[in-house]
């Protein structure tokens, strides 16, 4: 594996081969390479979380991690991406992590940059290593995912982690509903099967997986208030009594309270919420060690 | 000790203790955890010197600090200071350094996370490890703190570094005076016996310790020009002529040269500016490993 | 060497011993000081490229490389950079890379502050690493600068590179044409004599060493559109063919594809412009060698 760009690359034995090195690393088990070896994280849209669950992942893999400001690049001088990675190539840096607004922006890179890429995230894409986590999360209380039933809840069409998900999980063998707000769903095909209304998912799903309303990507669409998206689309404490006793709740973070799921949800027994965080820095150091141990 | 968040929650033992271990990193010891340890440094404030200062004490104790940029911070997106600092250490963080605009923003940070958080400054309240920098300074100097006459010069009201020092140096034993524009200590009943003249105080204090003047917090209050202020409540040329043979200059940084003190005084024989920043250093060592030496 | 502010410091000797530790560490040797030493690298203008080269130098001698973020540093509190210096000093830093837009800003620095500073570039002045890593270059090449053509394409007034390197090309015997729009060296006596056709330097050239144009500098100036530019001074496919056969290409990077250079030549036989960019990497930790081991 010399970059990872969408789950889409993956089979569905390399998705099994992964998951098992990330649960070694959560067993304790450790690796670093041979030789000195540089990453960088280049984010040209901002984000803590994953930013910072790759920077840790690297720094426990012993890497050297070379800081890249996005704001002061030569991108910014008219560079083209293309040519940036080429320079941290020539620079000796092993490794980049990129995210970008721009749909598919590594569909050309693969071809003329040596320099190993892994997608930390593309427009309204890919989002390969957040699938990765939240396919540890699952096989960790399960043990498998044959049989699984997954309900996606929240906007699908702007969300790279539901897009991923949808389709890691349903060639594992799991079933997936999504739920949530209709007008998001309209058009869009691909969903439209497999929509069920929250009250019913609640009752069935053995994962609730709810996605962050992205208030930024709504403005014209998403015209109601915060309390009556939780009453409507939003797991509630009333909800969450209704789920089945061994069910799960997740959410890639970082959390609307009272918007997505109640507050008091949010440390609750059956959510994994702060497990997924865990298993992020798990499940990209297996990403970085299944590229760079070769 | 799990957290410092304020010099009262020290005991006079435990600041003894505590310049007891800066002093020994002074003199050349090193200490290192056993285990790989995170630290992350949150500072929502600007602060240079304080940001280096406990970047190189982390580094010297050989921790791996995870950058943060708190510019492009979820934080921003409307997730609490509690909520960031549940990711940090579900990610695997050790120990955080806070800066904060807030007055006491840790209140209930202590009680529902379990990462171990260090104050390095919070709005116009607690700023201990410049208070322990402080200290450290003045006994390396004069050995003790008992009978020690120490003036504080400046605007007491916004000051972190003189709140804890007043409170730390009187509980070891000195005595504390308070100088500077009058109008700036109007209505402050705690400091209005504690006021004495300047040019009283050059004659009979120990430790001249002057203070930053933000003139980002006086826009209303104070009319006086650099010079003006210079001459009526600056260390002058002058003054420093009449200070006590053994005594000392303290300054927190950065300096306003030819406002607070006269710009040749600053590199001058009495001062001890630049000590201060080293100590710094060596006192942030002694506060990280007291916290994770456990 | 406790400096490097301009080429002008340097004897050919000096040159000459920095090129030879530079091709060791491209020959894969390698060196670390004794003792944990502590970098931090200042750039108050931004450059990606320059700044990573310095990082990932510093990373490869094994040294700490403390973050400085310009944007929220008290120099814009007020504070000298002779003061932000003393305080990187009295922290603990023992090596300083500044890049600064004014020029020569490092003239009284030398004398009052301790901290070992790299020169990484000052207003329109001096860029000494840029100017070794070039050396290096054509040293590989040609394992001689006696009697080598080198021709400098663009401004000459405002680029830091020309000018190190017509000076240090022809100290070490080399012979250093200039080309470009004529407007850009009318009333430049050091360049006027030297100055040849662009078309006639094709042809004699052993080096034609491309400089970037920098349209932030040119508002008034340039205004040629980029096509024209191209076709008047830039090195078109067409003219390429007509250099010399062991002739190389050049460029300080970023580039602007298809203005100063046909966009299909910049990975060409005859280019050295991703080999200038490892020779960066190379010559800083000559530099930091030389500056640190003592």
């Amino acid at each position: 594996m010399n970059n990872l760009f969408s789950m889409q690359d993956l089979s569905t034995n390399d998705m099994n081969d992964l998951l098992r090195t990330a649960q070694a690393f959560a067993n304790g088990e450790s690796w670093t390479p041979r030789e000195q070896t540089f990453a960088v994280n280049l984010f040209f849209e901002p984000s803590t979380r994953t930013k910072l669950s790759f920077e840790m992942a690297e720094r426990k893999l012993g890497l050297e991690v070379i800081p890249f400001e996005s704001g002061s690049s030569s991108i910014l001088k008219g560079e083209t991406m293309e040519d940036t990675l080429k320079t941290l190539e020539a620079i000796g840096v092993d490794v980049a992590v990129v995210r970008h607004k721009q749909d598919a922006y590594y569909k050309t890179l693969a071809e003329t940059v040596n320099i190993k890429i892994i997608n930390g995230g593309d427009g309204c894409g890919q989002h390969p290593t957040q699938s990765l986590l939240d396919l540890l999360t699952i096989k960790q209380e399960f043990g498998k995912f044959e049989g699984l039933k997954v309900t996606i809840v929240g906007d699908l069409s702007h969300s790279r982690v539901a897009r991923s998900n949808t389709e890691a999980l349903t060639a594992l063998g799991a079933e997936v509903f999504h739920s949530g707000p209709p007008e998001w769903f309209e058009g869009d095909p691909k969903t439209a099967d497999s929509y069920v209304e929250l009250d019913q998912a609640i009752g069935f799903s053995d994962v609730l997986m709810l996605l962050r309303i992205q208030h930024e990507r709504h403005e014209n669409v998403m015209e109601l208030p915060a309390e009556q998206y939780h009453k409507l689309y939003g797991l509630t404490a009333e909800r969450e009594k209704r789920m089945k006793p061994e069910s799960i709740i997740m959410h890639p973070g970082p959390v609307n309270r009272g918007v997505e799921i109640a507050d008091s949800l949010v440390e609750s027994q059956k959510s994994r919420i702060f497990k997924q965080i865990q298993n992020g820095v798990y499940t990209r150091m297996a990403v970085l060690k299944h590229i760079l141990d070769q």
